[in-house]
């Protein structure tokens, strides 16, 4: 297929909203729909075909990418798609987990069409540019086929052939962000709470965190081989410093429960006596 | 003073015993005191000076640094220099809160000597390196005749006269710093568990939680200025999500501890009214 492959889009909340404008940007006729229809308006505007139903929506394009907010709503959209999916490729880029997309997968397959899965690691104003990455799995050649149109919204890798495979990925890397942003929020509390501006404190934690992200390859290798010694920082020297951030933060007018979770793993890894061991030795705790 | 200023080191942890290494590597006449006097072994071989008492260390030179493991460690010490500090200049670069930060300034003060304190933003190994940065407050003009030697462990960044302010960032800093750590440890947990190696994945992180990390300034901005609209990813949408990373975690045979607070946070806001907003409106939850 060339690059103006007919695209359809089911659901243009925030993200949708993105992956249609990506591709009516890119050239491809573009069918939209979304059940409060009226969000479908500025893309309308600009060239896309409004589809009445889901079922008209799947039957106009060969591709069809959905974005809806959770595989409930993946469910009523395929519940509506009836027939109309058989020999056409469904892209589910909802986020899910490894399961829900199996299941999901096994459901579209016997509707007729290939599934593959998606997990978006962007928010929607970076689809489209440099930074984008999307993670696909599930039926290869479905997604060879269709790979130059996706590589529209952003740099495409395709994992394996288990849908269940993004899905993983995805909520891992996302897990990852919770964590730092739930850090990075709570450190803006604290510095707010003594008088101090977040834009003013925020240049120090970008760097801070950054120069911290350089560990992550060491601490990668340490789980690899499972061994944790460290000169660097300790468990026990943590687990001494712990009740200072504790401390600090109700001293604040503060709660510290962000962080008590964290505690209550080194606490358990020096109890089992790792206190000479790195950080790192808390993945085998969870 | 020039950049020979004789100092003494108390404490040869991990970090103390690189503090007092850089100082030698830089040509300081070096004089340092541990509990535990076999580590001060290397050092001494590298042309430092052991003094058999913390009132002989303090007293060998115009400036000490103390790096100790807590506080209560920094009063045993203080306990021990007794009158030697008088007419030198004591920088406390341990882990605590403001307050202990405070107390103790109050403390040395009264020992008749200049007090700062200071928050190192390095881990040992970075120490003199182009990376570490070191946070001081407290007694300005001690640390600004001092500042060439203090230098030499890393960029030396005066904050304000208060010793509890380089501990307020300092505590913040590695707030910020735990909350990332534990997100990356479950995600490693996570893909450990479905056989991906840590090694084979943490680039994706790195790259992921660098592409996040962008969108900080913006998120302080928000923070300063109140207002949490959002086109970018709502807390409805991040709720609606949530049990997809309870679920997979549990269905990895993890625990999903780590996540919960944030979860909390994300079901509160929402329940206040708030489910359109951004993430950073958790800010004013905490
Ligand atoms: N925003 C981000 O930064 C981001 C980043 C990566 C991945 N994602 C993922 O992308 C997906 C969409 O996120 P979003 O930010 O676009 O969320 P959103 O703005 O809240 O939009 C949710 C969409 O789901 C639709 N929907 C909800 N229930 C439905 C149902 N029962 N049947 C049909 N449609 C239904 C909504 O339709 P109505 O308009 O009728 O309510 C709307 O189009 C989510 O899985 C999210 O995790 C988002
Ligand atoms: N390691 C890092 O990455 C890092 C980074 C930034 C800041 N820090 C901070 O630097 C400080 C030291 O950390 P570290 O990694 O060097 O810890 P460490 O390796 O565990 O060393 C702790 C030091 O404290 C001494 N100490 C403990 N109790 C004492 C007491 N009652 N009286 C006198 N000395 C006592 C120990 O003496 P003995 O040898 O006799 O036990 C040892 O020298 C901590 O506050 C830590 O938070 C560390």
């Amino acid at each position: 297929m060339d690059n103006k492959t007919p695209v359809t889009v089911v659901g243009l909340g925030l993200m949708g909203q993105a992956l249609a404008a990506a591709f009516l940007a890119a050239g491809h006729p573009t069918t939209v729909w979304n059940r409060t229809a009226g969000k479908a308006d500025d893309l309308v505007a600009r060239g896309a075909v409004r589809a009445a139903t889901v079922a008209e929506a799947v039957a106009a394009s060969p591709l069809t990418v959905v974005c809806v907010v959770t595989y409930e709503a993946v469910d009523d959209v395929l519940d509506a798609a009836g027939g109309g999916l058989a020999g056409r490729v469904l892209v589910n880029l909802t986020n899910g987990t490894p399961g829900q997309a199996r299941r999901t997968g096994a459901r579209v397959a016997g509707l007729g069409a290939d599934y593959v899965d998606g997990g978006i690691m962007a928010v929607p104003q970076m689809i489209a540019g440099p930074g984008a990455l999307i993670l696909y799995s599930g039926a290869r050649a479905a997604f060879e086929t269709h790979r130059q149109a996706l590589e529209v919204l952003g740099e495409a890798r395709y994992l394996d052939g288990d849908p269940g495979t993004a899905p993983l990925y995805d909520l891992a890397l996302l897990t990852a962000m919770y964590g730092m942003f739930g850090g990075f929020y709570q450190s803006l509390a604290m510095v707010r709470a003594a008088g101090i501006k977040a834009e003013e404190f925020t240049p120090m934690v970008t760097a801070w965190l950054a120069a911290m992200a350089a560990s992550m390859p060491a601490a990668a290798a340490e789980v690899d081989a499972g061994e944790y010694a460290t000169k660097v920082s300790n468990l026990a020297m943590n687990q001494a410093a712990f009740p200072n951030f504790i401390d600090a933060n109700r001293a604040l007018g503060l709660s510290p429960d962000l962080l008590l979770p964290i505690k209550a793993l080194i606490d358990r890894a020096v109890a089992e006596g790792h206190g000479g061991d790195g950080l790192a030795r808390l993945v085998e705790l969870i």
